[in-house]
This record gives C-alpha cells, structure tokens and sequence, in this order.
C-alpha cells in the first residue's frame, strides 16, 4: 500500500428520505419537497444528494392501472432531448442541484423512445454531476419483484412490477464522480487487470430497492472497484398476500421483519464488497398503504452509520472517508487474490434451481 | 404450492464446537473430546452433528512449518483404502457416529494420493450419512485466506493456507442426505429446469471459514435448492499484521469486529439463499492465539436460532424444520423468476478489480 492509497478521501453524503406521496399528490408539492431537502443539504455543506427509488410519485406499481394513467407517473427520458436532465416534470430538480453545487441519485419510472416509435418503460436511476453539469451514470433496475398478472382478491395491495417494467438491460454499470475529492489523481495508476489504486475520482454504483438482496448487483460493482452504492426503495411493510406471510403475524411483526431484512441486506452486501452505501425510503403509509423507513448509510465494515428517526421526509448525512475501503478491498476481499470465477459456472448457467437428484 | 410441499420437514441439528486445540495435544484427546460430543448429542435424539474446520488439529496454518511437521497435520484420503472414513487417524469418530445412527459434517486436512505417486493437499470436509454408511457429500475449501510466504516479523501470527493448500476443485456440490425426513419422497415431481418441490431427502452444502464471506459459494448452493448449509470455521479474534487492523483496536474490539463479520455474512447469506445454516467454531486461545467463538444455527429467515455461550467444546443444538425455506425459495428468492444471468457476466469474466476510466 503506497502512501497516496492512505490519504484521505472525505465526502460528505447523505439521504433524502421522502414520506409518504398519495395519489392525489401534485407533481410540483412533491418537487418543492425534494427542493426543500436539497436546501437542508446545502446548509450543511452535503456534496452528493440521494433520493429514493420512483421518487417523484406514489408507488404507483401497488394499484392496477390503464396504459393512459401509467403515462402519467412516467418521465420522458430522450436522448434526443437532453434526456431525463431536461423532462419537464423534474427539470427542476436538476436546476436546483446544478444551482447549488450538489450531486444527486433519484430514482424514476423511465419511458424510453424505442426506433420503431414505441416506448419501452424502465424503473430507473440517475447519477448528476453537478460538476460535469451532466448525467454520469445511469442504471435500469435488473431484479424487478411482483408478478406480471394482477391478485384477484377484492382490496388486494398488488406488485406490478414485473408488469409495468421491462428488466434492466445496462448490467451493472459503475462510473466516476468528478469534482468531490480535492486530491483526487486524473489518471489511473491501475491499469493492471485486477491492480486498484483508490485515488482517482470516487467508484460509484446504483441499484434500486429489492436488488439490495442480490448479492450478484452488488458483487458486479464490487468487481469495478465501487466505493459507494446508492440503493432507493419503496418497500411495503405489511402485505400477506404479497410476500407469503403467514396470517398469524403481526403487521407490527411484520414491519420489524421487513426492516430486519433491509438492513441485513444493505449491511452484508456493503461488508462483503468493501463499499459504503446510502440506503433511501420512501416511507410511510401512502393512501394507507404502509411502507418501511430505515434509510441507512453503511460503512464498508458492515456498521450503520446514520439512520433516520422518522417515515417522513428527513435528511440523513454523514461525512464519509472513502479511503475506509481501501482495508476491505486490500485484505479480505482483495478479489484478485481470494475469487476463483473458475467455480461460479453456475451463477450464469442457470436462473432458477435445479435440485441434485435422489440417491 | 401442493398440499405436500407444505408438510414439515422437522430435523434436529447440533453444531459441535470446539474448544482449543493445543500443539501438544494428542490426536487420541481430540478423538475423545470429539465422541464425548456425539455421545451428548445422541442423548438430546439429534440427527446431524457439524463439526468445525480441521476439526482434528490445532489451526496449523498459523505456524511456519516444514513438510515432515505438516504431514501429521494431513489425513490420508485415499479413495482405495476407503477414503477419509477409514483413515486411521479419525475412523473412529465415524465407527462411533455410525453406531449412534448420527450424521456429522466434519473438516479435515486432506492429504490425496495422485496418479503420479505425489500428493495434493486441500482444506476439506465431508458429510457421513450413518443412514447410508457412507460419504454423501464432499468439498474443498474454494477461498483460502492468507498468503503464500510468511510474515518475517519475529513472532508474527502467520495465516499459511495458500502455502500448504491447493483451492477447491469440486465446485459446490450440493447432496441430498438420506433416512432422515420420514415423509421425504423416493423420487422427483420436479425434473423441469427451475421448479422445485422441496419434498425429498434433505438438500446440503458445505463451505468451510472464510467462505462464508463470498456471496459465490452460497449461491451456487442457493441455485442447487440447498435447505441446509454448513461452515465449520477457525477465525482469528485478534492479529493487526494478519488483516491489517489499525494497531489503535483494543482486542477486545478487533474480537467484536471478527464477530460481528462472521455472523452477517452467515445470516445474510443464509436469507439471501433461503436456507438454514449451521455454522461451527474451534474457539479460544490455542497455544495463546485467540479464536472467536460465536457458533450459531440461522434460519432462512436471517435470524439465529441457537448460538454457544462459551469457548469451549459445546453442542449448540436445534430443532428446525427444512419446510421453513418454502417460503423465501418460493416468494422473494424465487431465483427462476426474479435472476438475470445475462446481466452477471462480471463475476465469472474476472477474478480481480477493473475500475472503470477515469473520467
């Protein structure tokens, strides 16, 4: 280890939880709330903004809905005309981040031009670089939950998902953000298979909501090096026919569970790939549908570093050092040293199980 | 879901710790100490007992040794003698499992004979059926830890499995156990790629240590439908040159650390992959080394069952249910509707880091 790799790599971070959005929600009450969040992380000199998973409407994927009304909770992102930066939905926000010097995550129910004239919708994230003035990095959901063919209970909180969705097609694509560490190299030093050098601008990685649980998102961010993932979400609290619960539990028992689960995930993960992340709710119980709260920012050593208190709208930062990798990926995980790819054959050979066969 | 893929699944498990194993001590006293354990887990009727990593010796990989020294670390496995069950060492521990009708999982140094009249060297384990009277299961050690040569600081803790192993190369080989689920159907319903029925022989895996740490190694038990997963392990409690822990922790510390890293990565791993995990330690000060304890049995669920309350030899036992896993494999993790290996490229494309240009 060379003494460049110890300096330190400060970054100061942080969540912006949302509470709870309704239906009948305006697009501009929720903009003026991310706004307001954005403002709270300027006074306290935060670097990097991230916000949840859809953050812009209600989690619209709990209700079964007509192509029109779909239309309605998603945002043009064409190339052609500046991309998602410039929809007029949510151009705002990026004025403000821009305006203020601040990088965001969010989340968004992407439409996306196709040749032919159609439409392929994502459920996406962007990185904005408020130093590029530009998006950075761009990532399509790859685990979409749900079910393609709506629960016929009467009253049922359903999980379209996998209806309204297409699978993300962009892998796991991790990028760099210019312009936050002041010591920062311009060029690598790595460029060895395998070498990493952890002084050029940060690694970064996105997911969204239930890819936490896949330890194969986060393992493909690990292998590019990422020192920090940012993971949105809506995650229902309580929901039996969703999620197979059984009917004894609690919904008290069974928030507990879900949230359990949350950090279980968000924690290994970081733990096992030597990265921070920032873990972003949306929260609360919107038109009485409950979700969880636990946004979290991790250290690479699996530890929550801030958490917030509340399911409503909360700023949750946390001046990180992201030279704090560099003993995870250097020791234990130092891939190139431990991974043996030549016995994973599975991982890609199959989707779902196979059972050994009976003796 | 069947009616049938509902009816419990009930098996009692124990994991064996031990306490530590000294250089001075005989392979006679081990033996002892090991049967005394079977004997107390006969007494509680339970099924299959775990014993940990190199269950027979002191953690020799500590220790800078010369080939003669190593060798009586090394059990003969020697297919044509009858293999590890009846080598001369430790036949006995599988005579006495196979008269109590008790199943173990145990780990050893093998020593395998090669064609060319030389031999290799693996961090390994089995699993006895005493139903059977025979191996059923066999791994080697995939992610060995440490490093080739040794740390020249006087006195120095070295960590030597590079040197004296060979990694695994049987993959992950998931096995089915037999006679011990009563209802446990004699054939498969589920012969279509990616369907499960979770009605037969109990589904197993083994790791050993360190793997528990990579996400790879439970996966790929994960996608063979593993119920039951097991990892005897020897983990340092304190070492800064070892993992390069700031030399400001206090070892009080650096065991908390070691502790809480051991158990996220079984309990996250065990939820990711919906499976219980027994998970055994060799525990406290060998020959005035320190090795964490904190031997635990996981549910699918991520959360622990039963766990030792001390460092010495202790059975840690439980009644669990394999049916338990229906629901994760079936809701959450179901891996053939929710997977996308066309995305995971990366984790068999390359063993190490490629971080991505610099912008």
């Amino acid at each position: 280890m060379s003494d460049k790799t110890q300096a330190k790599r400060p970054l100061k971070v942080a969540a912006a939880q949302l509470g709870p959005i309704h239906i009948k929600d305006s697009r501009d009450s929720v903009l003026a709330r991310m706004i307001a969040l954005l403002n709270q992380a300027s006074e306290q000199a935060v670097q990097v903004v991230a916000f949840p998973e859809l953050a812009f409407t209600t989690f619209f994927p709990r209700h079964l809905l007509q192509d029109e009304e779909i239309d309605s909770y998603l945002e043009l992102d064409d190339e052609k005309l500046g991309g998602i930066r410039q929809s007029s939905n949510v151009k705002a926000l990026f004025d403000h981040a821009e305006s203020l010097g601040i990088d965001i995550y969010v989340g968004y129910a992407e439409k996306s031009p196709q040749p032919d004239g159609n439409f392929i919708h994502y459920n996406s994230s962007v990185y904005y670089s408020a130093a590029a003035k530009k998006v950075v990095g761009k990532y399509r959901k790859v685990h979409l939950p749900g079910v393609v063919e709506p629960f016929k209970e009467p009253g049922a909180t359903q999980q379209l998902e996998k209806r309204y969705f297409k699978p993300g097609n962009l892998g796991f694509p991790a990028f760099r953000a210019p312009g936050l560490i002041e010591n920062a190299t311009k060029f690598s030093d790595a460029v060895e298979k395998g070498s990493m050098d952890g002084t050029g601008d940060p690694i970064m990685g996105m997911l969204i909501c239930n890819d936490r649980r896949w330890a194969e998102g986060w393992r493909s961010y690990g292998l590019q090096g990422a020192e920090l993932v940012f993971c949105g979400y809506n995650t229902t609290a309580f929901a039996p026919q969703l999620w197979g619960a059984s009917t004894e539990i609690s919904p008290e028992e069974a928030e507990a569970d879900a949230v359990f689960h949350h950090k279980l995930s968000c924690q290994g993960n970081s733990y096992m790939n030597a990265c921070f992340s920032v873990n972003i709710a949306k929260a609360g119980s919107e038109d009485g549908h409950p979700l969880i709260a636990g946004t979290i920012i991790v250290h690479p050593n699996g530890r929550i570093l801030a958490e917030s208190k509340s399911k409503d709208d909360e700023l949750v930062a946390a001046e990180i050092d992201l030279a704090d990798c560099r003993r995870g990926k250097e020791k234990t995980f130092a891939f190139h040293k431990h991974r043996r790819p030549e016995q994973y054959g599975l991982i890609v050979e199959r989707a779902g199980v196979v059972e050994p066969g009976l003796l």
